[in-house]
């Protein structure tokens, strides 16, 4: 077998055999098969697509690629959320102390921020002394403990995906549903888990976003963890608008805090139940999504969620006291409001443009080698249907360095649609898939 | 600019500024843009094409990117000939000393052999002694000296073709036409020539197998020509079956030789006679083919171009007495028919497998590092419309090792198509581009 062939077959849209795939994934990760080669197949992947026996196939390869962390050792099932991201998507610092409290295992191997899209590991880096870097076996040990952690992926989980992500990002090959499907589930499925829930989101705020797009991107996520024999479900959730009030890695460390607290926004309350219910109905908790959904809230008002996530802090090196003391987070010094310069109703918003003014601001990456300044946040005062006046503020920066803060304020503004009459109330889930 | 948004782009099929190509041909020739970045441009441009003006700025990037040889210092007209390649066609063999005899400056700046076609340096250097590796300061001493020069492409000529066309091959990225226009008219175009004639091929044997993409390349690449100043025209001719009765290295250099002493096959002789025609027209050596054909015939029958010929070949350090005594060229030991099964017409041919089948006796190459045997070589007896009987020789193969006689034998006789009616007449060329 030879990978210039390998090439040509998919340039001329064949279709790869599961050895072809493994030649190539394997040969790729051991260094045989140059970057250029690689590159080459990937941008025809991108063109031509993957079927779906060949997004399965590619998965394995790329999950074999590292080891499988054997959970088996502990009690009670593994399960885990994996959310596709968008702007203001924090529902992982909230779930995974609300169902570790409810009695089942969350090994929750998160990723970084890159462009509009915030990131888990970036979030709780906010905390001071928070450590994400845990080897797997201190990840054991920390899950043990208190059933639920939170880690960054190491060099022994998919190797091959941190290779080929490398590479995508570099040649303009991230988006595309089969590769996507590839990286997350590699990932997700070296955890060592026996369900997990996928939040697929679409819309303006999120890289798939056309609805057909996404159903597509889920329902392949689905089966290629059926096929694992894992228990799956994905839920299609709304991100044409930002999910809470605040974007940014201290605000929404807060705004996770005061959902564990009873309190915070709807939306996202609402979203982490949900979540919460699927993760408990797929780990056997109870028998019933509903069931699951009471069992969450139980978790929440027991006040067991929030003490679950500062035990979490407390075993991953973190302060603890930010739980009740939000200042010992970092902060900005200064703030803007983004006003309105017409009265009526939010009829849509650009979101992901929100993202791209956070990031701008330091609160993101645009580059893989950029720090983040986690004390930036946007606080949006005004969602879709929401009645707003002439002069009255859409938003409010909370900002550091000024340096780019007009084109900021800027990209905010133009991403706020008001018009005369209020849109339609629109579902926060959209689709359930794979039930 | 960045590479990974010019990828973005092509990927997404726009269309590239003059300055975006640029700047991935300078940025990648110098090695500010690494190799996978270009493979994945590459492997885009292969699937979603080059426009007209995308073609010319891919050229003229390509051709700037080196050395643009000066000849105005040599007296009269310099012209040259390029053929897209195809089974035993050896004409630039025959046409340069014819033309360079004629009066004209023949500046040759050739190719070697890969896959199933050979290449004029790897015939040239059948010829024992003969150095196809000038200086572009000696090729300039041989060509004031005798009117031609038959050497490879140097270090200096365009380079970004040279790196370019290695990622291509090993990228699955070869057969483009805007790709192929740019690799082959930037190097013609540095050679310092006034006009081109262009030997397109299509058939079964081409690269170019439809009639249709061989006059898309032929159209591109006299645009290219013309507009940047110089004269040019595109023959299509045949290669549904090989050019002339031999194929392979020293075999080739004969039947060169044998029209150039006035015999040897028609076909070839009369594709030779026609380019060499093109070649005084438009280097305005006469006011019409036809006065370019007989004065090409007259060429031979006066022994003027094999003497010129020799005169080249002891230049570039050969053993002239070749052209007197082929025994003195390298041979092959053994001999075997390939029989016709059956009685009939040869109908058809497919000529690549000819090819294949020379490069597996060694007469060829598979990889770029391979040797070739220069004395293995195919005799075709039968053509298109002749008739053959059961049991009657269809070609002959002439082999020093037999390790894969078997499967080139059985490919031999496959490619090799006899029905019951006799074939229509076919023009050797088909059409004429750019007049």
């Amino acid at each position: 077998m030879r990978a210039v062939d390998l090439i040509r077959k998919k340039r001329d849209s064949g279709e790869h055999s599961r050895e072809e795939i493994d030649f190539l994934i394997s040969g790729y990760t051991r260094g045989d098969i140059p970057d250029y080669q690689m590159a080459a197949w990937l941008m025809a992947v991108w063109i031509r697509g993957l079927s779906r026996p060949e997004m399965a196939a590619l998965t394995e390869a790329m999950l074999y690629s590292g080891e499988v962390v054997d959970l088996s050792g502990l009690p009670g099932k593994k399960v885990d959320k994996h959310s596709t991201g968008g702007v203001g998507d924090k529902t992982s610092l909230i779930l995974a102390p609300i169902v570790a409290a409810g009695g089942l295992t969350v090994p929750m191997i998160s990723g970084r921020g890159l462009g509009h899209t915030g990131g888990t590991l970036d979030k709780l880096e906010a905390i001071p002394g928070f450590n994400t870097s845990l080897s797997l076996a201190d990840f054991r040990r920390v899950l043990r403990e208190c059933g639920m952690a939170l880690i960054g992926q190491t060099a022994e989980i998919a190797p091959a995906d941190k290779k080929i992500y490398a590479l995508r990002d570099a040649t303009s090959t991230v988006e595309n549903i089969g590769l996507i499907c590839g990286s997350i589930m590699s990932k997700k499925l070296a955890e060592g888990i026996d369900a997990l829930v996928l939040d697929v989101k679409t819309g303006s705020g999120a890289f798939m976003q056309k609805e057909e797009d996404a159903v597509r991107l889920a329902e392949v996520m689905v089966e290629t963890a059926k096929r694992m024999g894992k228990k799956a479900v994905a839920l299609l959730t709304d991100m044409d608008q930002p999910l809470g009030r605040l974007a940014g890695h201290s605000s929404e460390v807060i705004e996770s805090l005061e959902v564990l607290k009873g309190k915070g926004p709807k939306d996202l309350r609402d979203l982490s139940l949900e979540l919460s219910a699927w993760m408990f109905y797929l780990g056997e908790r109870v028998k019933s999504v509903d069931e699951g959904r009471a069992l969450a809230l139980s978790m929440i008002s027991s006040g067991q969620a929030l003490e679950k996530s500062r035990q979490c802090i407390r075993l991953q090196g973190g302060d603890e006291r930010v739980a009740d003391d939000y200042s010992r987070l970092p902060g900005a010094r200064n703030k803007l409001d983004v006003i309105s310069p017409a009265s009526g109703y939010v009829t849509a918003t650009n979101c992901m443009e929100f993202g791209i003014a956070l990031a701008i601001l330091g609160g993101g990456r645009e580059k893989k080698e950029d720090r983040i300044d986690p004390g930036v946040a946007l606080e949006f005062h005004k969602r879709i249907g929401d009645r707003v006046e002439k002069g009255e503020p859409l938003a409010t920066i909370h900002y550091n360095s000024g340096a780019r803060l007009a084109e900021a304020q800027q990209k905010i503004l133009h991403s706020y649609y008001v018009g005369e009459s209020k849109p339609a109330d629109r579902p926060l889930v959209r689709r359930l898939i794979g039930v």
